[in-house]
């Protein structure tokens, strides 16, 4: 048995053809290891997070491999940005049913690769295991912040402004959109939102690029995945304060707006819906300048929506002035 | 809605019932943000390893609670010992079926919980989501290890000894009582030998305590997860050289001893088998006695094998001292 060839297994088989080429950092160790090898940046702290995705759950099966990849590296990379820190790498787990065919993986391995390229995030290892369920994908992200500079949920104070990056509710309609797009609100909106709406739902955008400005800036943060109504009361419950917010002051991209206008009810899912992956902060006086200037440069658009008060939960007021009540303040599988 | 608690999701409320009171360290953040953060030790490297196991697959549905959570998190702490480092801690992903109840769910926790304390591999983040499949759970952890002083699979020479911590073969013997109760070689064992290869599959002993000596002394290593033959081929592939190894010298447990006297074909089981969760490092001349005297300080027994060489591949001498040749030299799912 002193052929090496006749030693590999179909998993040794997928990690060389399919991953090895996209790990070229040298901690990644050619994926030929037990574990990655990683030189933390001196005076850096550590940021970690993990996030799953499931097919029929998170992403439909049908969904373009490379958009699941790209979406399953880009929602931890939010989490990475939001905390202002900059990815170090990342790590994969992935459970694959049988009927997934080697060629949704080599598109699903390309456009993982191209997204650690662009976002300088490198992957430095991984599993693949068999399941009898659906395709699930679980990526670790490793990213650095300057000691001490995390931004947590935690750290909001009464005064501070609200804001939010990008645009809000565009991934919730867009979902919506693949499940009803016979909705009258969604069928007469113009082809290009229609698209745009799709899009956002399919890939996030995270912002890395204001996560630097963020470490300095920000006094709390949060990536809106849930809804921007729960995620702002996450931080409102650990700040120990209370978050208003004014609907006419959120940013709608014009597929939003239109889908309002034509059945405000709608409001509510664009509040209320996940897969923003945009980032809502607050940011004291003194900070809110530098944040929109670094912003501006990164060419981010950072809109304040409301202000931090003393109490606890959150306002929001809606598009005709008065308090609003939504029936659940984010989305949860559970 | 100024009442914090409606905004709180089935995934925020398991979390924190079940997962917040083993998640004390302050880098947790009482998993009530997206991230973790983690001051890496100064004058280290990081160790980064993911592995995840799925119902059916890697173990049986009716498994304890307690017990699968402990071997998620083993079979990641064995990556990171047979790489000369120590825990600094885990992140979780649980795929949940809509079947398992909260009951299953709290005896994991507390598997978990437990184990995280015993082997100071504090639990500092994670992600819950929902499945049609079977229940998966992927652990991400991460250790340290002084700057340069990885343990790779690269680095065996000709002439460094083989060793093997622990006893081989045990858990797939193991696997195999818990699938044919009744195969004659098996069902013949005493009592406690059953019980002893029984207990080896449902719950790895990661050499942690070896970690450190490892790391001083090892040329190269791995855990033996896919089979003692097939994971000395995998060190013999990256390092260029050939792995010379006699079954009479293996450390072997009286229940497998006494399987393989009942049924001699059970020597490639045991050599091929997944599960062991021991390490098997190569070690030069001068080195040997040193990792013996650390390995006799944290009570691990160290076996020497057999021998690096020049050449590729392994060659294993069976019991008779002939050269064996074995069909499959690890143990795949794919």
């Amino acid at each position: 048995m002193s052929d090496g060839s006749k030693t590999q297994s179909g998993e040794e088989r997928l990690i060389e053809r399919l991953f090895r080429p996209i790990a070229r950092h040298p901690g990644a160790l050619g994926l030929r290891d037990d574990a990655a090898l990683l030189s933390p940046p001196p005076g850096h702290d550590l940021v970690l997070t993990v996030d799953a995705i499931v097919a029929g759950v998170h992403f439909f099966s049908e969904d373009p491999p490379d958009t699941v990849a790209r979406k399953a590296l880009r929602v931890n990379l939010s989490d990475l940005a939001a905390k202002g820190s900059e990815p170090l790498g990342a790590l994969l787990t992935l459970s694959i049913p049988v009927s997934t065919d080697e060629k949704w993986l080599e598109a699903f391995a390309r456009g993982l690769g191209a997204d650690c390229e662009h976002f300088r995030c490198p992957l430095l290892g991984g599993d693949l295991t068999r399941t009898a369920g659906p395709l699930t994908i679980s990526v670790t992200a490793i990213g650095a912040v300057p000691a001490g500079k995390m931004v947590q949920r935690k750290g909001a104070k009464a005064g501070d402004a609200i804001v939010v990056t990008g645009s809000i509710g565009d991934a919730a309609l867009g979902l919506m959109l693949r499940r009803e797009p016979k909705r009258a609100a969604l069928d007469r909106l113009p082809g290009t939102a229609k698209a745009h709406l799709a899009d956002r739902y399919l890939l996030p955008q995270p912002r890395i690029a204001l996560a630097r400005a963020l470490s300095e800036h920000a006094s709390a943060a949060i990536d809106v995945s849930d809804g921007l109504a729960g995620d702002l009361a996450k931080i409102a419950s650990v700040s120990g304060v209370r978050a208003r917010f004014e609907a006419k002051q959120i940013p709608f991209s014009p597929g939003v707006r239109g889908a309002i206008g034509a059945e405000p009810g709608l409001l509510e899912t664009a509040l209320t819906g996940g897969d923003d992956y945009e980032i809502a902060a607050t940011v004291s006086e003194n900070h809110l300048k530098p944040l929109q200037a670094a912003a501006a440069e990164a060419g981010i658009d950072v809109t304040t929506i409301g202000r931090i008060e003393a109490g606890e939960g959150i306002e929001a007021i809606g598009l005709d002035g008065r308090p609003l009540t939504l029936r659940q303040a984010s989305f949860s599988h559970f």
